[in-house]
């Protein structure tokens, strides 16, 4: 089992606010794609579509302000089964937010991939609490050709 | 034993001008840090120097337009014998460059801080190679407050 950690600081900003952004469905869009739909409750499912895909995500944890959990059901392949976790806590005035993508079965290629896309998503995350304007989906950073 | 891993395309690069970037002083002053020395070959020893520490890396391979690999042999304490590892590839036009630190003992926080920060350094290299610029420390991309 290998996993994909990554951790921001979002400036000036609540737990509260960046929880806002992970468990509503217009936070979603703002910074991870668009197409963002889906019911974002403990039980719910989201779906998060790209022009090249997909993935549909069942809320397992939601505490606020401090902790969201989703299991993939749908997606790629090697994505199904994983967990996506986000641990929030404050610090000063700031908040700090603590990634991890787990239970990916093989280091393979894809993983580098989404190691690397997960962290420019995060700055748009970060982006989006900080200035009101992220990066999603489809206009999101590029990291490869085609992404 | 936990890993780094990255994956981003360098647009309309060989891997040799790729390489160039891993291998002379002038190339990873471009992308890493303003302040490098030391000697960019197998056995040397490249400093790395940022406002806040550093790292000394003992270089372990390097194969022309393939590959490089670096040992920790200073830094901070979580970073000591830990190895960072780069493969290239040509992908037509462009060229695959996988990375990976690997050798953690253990997922901390700082590592962490460290998956996102070489994110944003990985798009620093890839930037310097397709537009002639990027966003070596001490004008890094600031992913929280202090980096």
């Amino acid at each position: 089992m290998v996993d994909i950690l990554h951790r921001v600081g979002v400036e000036n900003a609540s737990p509260e606010k960046v929880y806002d952004t992970l468990t509503t469905v217009e936070g979603l869009s703002g910074w991870w794609t668009d197409d963002t739909r889906g019911v974002a409750e403990v039980g719910g499912v989201l779906q998060f579509r790209f022009p090249a895909g997909g993935f549909d995500m069942e809320v397992v944890d939601q505490r606020p302000s401090e902790h969201v959990k989703w299991k993939v059901v749908d997606g790629p392949q090697e994505w199904i089964g994983t967990t996506v976790d986000w641990r929030l806590r404050p610090e000063g005035e700031n908040t700090i937010l603590l990634f991890k993508h787990e239970g990916w079965k093989e280091p393979v290629e894809f993983m580098h991939h989404c190691s690397t896309k997960w962290a420019t998503y995060l700055m748009s995350l970060k982006s989006l609490v900080e200035t009101g304007e992220g990066a999603p989906a489809p206009r999101d950073v590029r990291i490869a050709y085609p992404d």
